[in-house]
């Protein structure tokens, strides 16, 4: 005995999710089986209509309706400067911070070899064009401070640098309201050796 | 700045599934954006069809494609006796074992006062008009042996016993190849006072 065929299917397809196994599917699976109609619906019509109204900005690779996205497209924008990032959640957590004014570039993911991610998976071409055609003068590369995006990072260092482009890396430390005493030893090593004067 | 509307509620929609947080729902939201259509479009069918097709049995409350399940009318199980469990999920794995060949009662959950779950949340006007009308005679509660479960047998007990029904309990103890050092300690006091003559 087993699940009913149509129960199997949703299943199997929740099981592809990332971060969830099988018992986790399984427990979503219930949860709709028993939930009403309307939910059930819009969740399907919701999954139809970000695949048929959102795709890729074809400059930036940030998600967007249109073509070209609303950053890209807004004169309000400074040229020049390109913050590097590793997927398009983070686009929205830099312009959380209201510190950056200038154009994005979404690499859509890090270099990793163990899941054979290599340079030519990450929009890296495309970056190499826009530097070249909108002049850009500075990249911020702001991938996260982990093994891979530390990769990356120095990977985009190395690539830009000889075409006279200043690249920057977010800092590196204690994040604001931490503990010392809490705080791993390779970020407090960080935090050490990127300490800053006091003027 | 933020997420574009049809993002922003697929992500909400998500959120609603158990287990799954906001930054998971963010996770699976790209997952889908990145997935190719032909995956979205099953998904968003199988949800529809998994809603078209199936119900609940409404004999036993297990997962069926007709008004009265498989097992229900399945004319080779014996009657008299009912196994009541917590989901349609424990069905399956108490049918894995082969060792069980009565009827099936699902509570469709615990009794759980926190989650103000009482005991008319649950299918058990349903179970006791079964006892009567399929002149049960013994009831195996199979609930998970956790806080709720245990409650929710030990209810189960003082409503059917005056019944002349006979109740029982899965036992509890020490699972099949576990290590007495790793076991916590409700566990093995259960075991130890569970112990069972060697003959």
């Amino acid at each position: 005995m087993s699940y009913l065929p149509s129960v199997q299917k949703l299943i199997d397809e929740i099981s592809k999710f990332p971060g969830i196994g099988p018992k986790s599917a399984q427990r979503i699976a219930y949860f709709i089986l028993k939930s009403d109609e309307k939910f059930v619906f819009e969740l399907s019509e919701s999954l139809l209509e970000v695949k048929r109204k959102v795709r890729f900005c074809e400059t930036c690779f940030d998600l967007s309706e249109d073509v070209i996205c609303r950053t890209c497209t807004d004169p309000r924008r400074m040229n020049q400067t390109i913050c590097v990032v590793e997927e398009p959640k983070d686009v929205i957590a830099m312009e959380k911070t209201n510190e950056f004014q200038g154009r994005y570039h979404v690499l859509g993911g890090v270099l990793s070899p163990l899941d054979s991610v290599g340079p030519e998976d990450l929009h890296l071409k495309e970056l190499l064009k826009r530097i070249d055609k909108e002049s850009i003068t500075e990249v911020v590369v702001c991938t996260n401070p982990n093994l891979e995006g530390e990769t990356t990072a120095l990977y985009i260092q190395r690539l830009l640098t000889p075409l006279g482009v200043k690249v920057s890396r977010l800092a590196s430390g204690l994040p604001v309201g931490a503990d010392l005493d809490y705080a791993d030893e390779q970020t407090l090593t960080r935090a050490f050796t990127g300490r800053r004067l006091m003027e």
